[in-house]
C-alpha cells in the first residue's frame, strides 16, 4: 500500500516537535506561497517543476509559475517586521534520480531571524538536539514511533552543540584519508559519510564554502545561492554551513544573508543560476518584488536554514533509506 | 508591499488555534502530497494546474502530475489505521476570476475522522466555535490581530452548535424571497448570504445536496464529488454539507464519506468529473492506488471536510473581501 504508517507517526511527532520549539523560542508562522515565480528556486534552478494550464505556460497573466523549492525569500521580506519567522511545507525538485537520498516533494522546515552566522548554528544545534532529546527522554514518543533501544541511547549522547569544520578543512581531511578529491569541488554524500565518522557519528557542521561569485582565475564545481553572505575573515568564502548527520546526510543547508539591495542584485546577476534562469526564459523581474521589498520595507543583518525533515526523520530512526521514513514516497517513479 | 503583515498574524494565531484542536482531540497530522494524479482534483477538475518538466507533460514514468485541490482521499486512506486524521497545507486552482472572493492558492484544513454525519456537523461546529471563543475569551490574541470590539462582541455570540438547514428547505426559502432560482441550481453567494441573515447572521449548515449520481431526468446544476454517501432517508440527497459564515461565505465543505470499494467505483465512473479526466488525458488508473488501498486496507464508516482557512479568517475579521485576510494574495493576476 502505498503511504507509510510508521513514517506517518514519526513524521507527526518531529513536526509537532519542531514546530513547538519554533513557538516557544517566538517565532512567528508564515503562510507562504508554494507556486511562486522563479525567486522559490533554490540554487538548482534545473529542477524547477513549471506550472501549465490548458498547456499555456505563461497563464500568470503573462508570467511562468513555478513550484517553490524553497520559502526563503518569502521568509526574509518579513524579518524585519517580526524579527523571527519560520513555515513548514512541501519542496518540490524534478530530480530524476530514483534512489535512496532524492525525493521529488519533501518536506521542509524553514526559518530566517535577525541575527549572525554564530547564532544560526546555535540554532540549528538546538533544534535537532531538542528532537534527540525529546525521543530519547520521552519514552511514550519513542514507543509510539516504534525506536528500538539502541537509536534511544544513540540519541541520549547527541551534544547540545555540534561539531564544526569549515570547508577547507573538510576537504584537507579527506585529501589525507586518500579521497580523490581537490579544493573547490563538491563533497559527495560518501565522502560526508566519512567525515561523520570521523567525529564519532555525530552531526557535523562544514562552513564557510567556496563563493562561487568570486573570481578564482578557474571554474569551482561548488554552487550557492547568491544571497550568501562573503566571509571577511576568509577572502573568497561565505558564511554558509552544511549540516550532516548520521544516516540522514546532508539535512540542513544554511546561511547568513545578504540584506543590503545593491550587493544582493549584483551577486544575483553574477550567479550561475541566473543565466540558467535567463535560458529558462526567466527575467530579473522573477525577484523584482523581494527587491522592491528590501527598497520599500528595509531590511536587517539576518540568517536562515532548511531543515530537510525526510532526511531529519532518517537520523531519528537510525535508517539509511530515505523511502523508508516519509509517509509516502514521491519521485518520477512513483506518483500518487 | 507583497504581503500583509496583519494577515500573516491572523493566520499564525487561527492555524496554531486549529492545529492544537485536532491534536488535543486525537488527530494525527498526514503530510499528504501535493504534486498528485488526478486523485487530487475536487469536483472542479477543469481548474487542475498541470505540472511539466522542460516541457514534458507526462514526466512521471508517462504519467501526468497535477497540483492538488484537496488532500481528502490521500487522508480517507488512513482512517482505518488511525481513526482521525488532518492535514493543513495548500490548495491549488487555475481560478481566472480575480475577485473578492477568489484565490489560486489558499490554505485549507482537512479532517477524516471514523463517524457519521452527525458527528462530522458537530466536529465543525465545535472547530468553529472554538476559534470565535478563541478570540473573544484571549483578549492578547484578539489585539495581537488587532480585532476591535466589534468583532469580539459578535464572536462571542456564535453559538456551539451551528443552525442547519437542507438544501431543499433552502430552495423553497429562497423562492418564498421572491429569488429567482429553481431545485437543482447552485445557491449563488449572495443567495447564501441572504440565508445567514435569515439565522441572525451566524453560521449556517446547508445539507443534503442533490445526488448527481442519481436519474432525476433531468440536468441538474449542482455537482458534488463522487464518494459522497446518498441519504438513505432522502432519495436523490447525498449526506453532504456546506457551512456558510458572515463575510467569509461558503468556508467549509462537507460530506459522509462512501468506503465501500465497488459503490465508490461504479460512482466515479458515472460522475461528471470522470468524463472530464477522460477528455483530459486521464483514466481511472488515476484513481488505482486509492481504490487498491481500499481493497487491501479497508475502511470504515467515515466522514470528513475541509475547513478554507481564508474564508474563515474573513468571518473573525469582520471582513468582506478575501484579498485583505491573507499573507499574500495569490490569483491570475498575481503571483509572486
Amino acid at each position: 500500500m502505498n503511504g507509510n504508517i510508521q513514517a506517518i507517526k514519526l513524521f507527526h511527532e518531529i513536526i509537532n516537535c519542531v514546530r513547538s520549539q519554533f513557538n516557544e523560542r517566538g517565532y512567528t508562522e508564515v503562510i507562504v506561497p508554494r507556486l511562486v515565480k522563479a525567486s522559490g528556486a533554490c540554487e538548482n534552478i534545473n529542477t524547477l517543476f513549471e506550472i501549465h494550464v490548458d498547456g499555456e505556460k505563461k497563464w500568470f497573466s503573462g508570467h511562468r509559475g513555478y513550484l517553490t523549492q524553497t520559502g526563503q525569500l518569502y521568509l526574509e521580506a518579513f524579518v524585519p517586521n517580526f524579527e523571527k519567522v519560520y513555515c513548514i511545507g512541501p519542496s518540490f525538485r524534478a530530480e530524476p534520480g530514483v534512489d535512496s537520498r532524492h525525493l521529488t516533494e519533501f518536506t521542509m522546515a524553514e526559518i530566517e531571524f535577525a541575527g549572525g552566522f554564530d547564532n544560526l548554528l546555535e540554532e540549528i544545534s538546538e533544534t535537532i538536539w531538542g528532537l534527540a532529546q525529546h525521543f530519547s527522554n520521552d519514552t511514550q514518543a519513542a514507543a509510539r514511533v516504534g525506536l528500538n533501544k539502541e537509536n534511544i541511547k544513540r540519541l541520549k549522547k547527541v551534544p547540545r552543540r555540534f561539531y564544526e569544520i569549515t570547508y577547507d578543512e573538510a576537504i584537507h581531511t579527506l585529501i589525507r584519508q586518500g579521497d580523490e578529491i581537490e579544493w573547490g569541488d563538491d563533497i559527495s554524500s560518501r565522502q560526508e559519510k566519512k567525515l561523520v565518522e570521523l567525529v564519532g557519528n555525530q552531526p557535523l557542521f562544514i562552513t564557510r564554502f567556496p563563493d562561487p561569485m568570486w573570481n578564482f582565475k578557474r571554474e569551482i564545481e561548488v554552487e550557492k545561492f547568491f544571497n550568501m553572505i562573503p566571509d571577511k575573515d576568509n577572502p573568497g568564502r561565505v558564511l554558509s554551513c552544511d549540516l550532516i548527520l548520521p544516516f540522514g546526510g546532508e539535512a540542513v543547508g544554511a546561511a547568513a544573508r545578504i540584506h543590503e539591495e545593491k550587493t544582493l542584485v549584483k551577486r544575483l546577476k553574477n550567479s550561475r543560476m541566473f543565466k540558467r534562469l535567463l535560458d529558462k526564459g526567466g527575467a530579473l523581474s522573477d525577484f523584482g518584488w523581494y527587491i522592491e521589498a528590501l527598497r520599500e520595507n528595509g531590511s536587517v543583518p539576518h540568517a536562515g536554514c532548511g531543515f530537510g525533515l525526510a532526511r531529519i526523520a532518517q537520523f531519528i530512526a537510525g535508517e539509511e533509506d530515505i523511502r523508508k521514513c516519509v509517509p509516502f514516497v514521491l519521485n518520477q517513479q512513483n506518483i500518487i
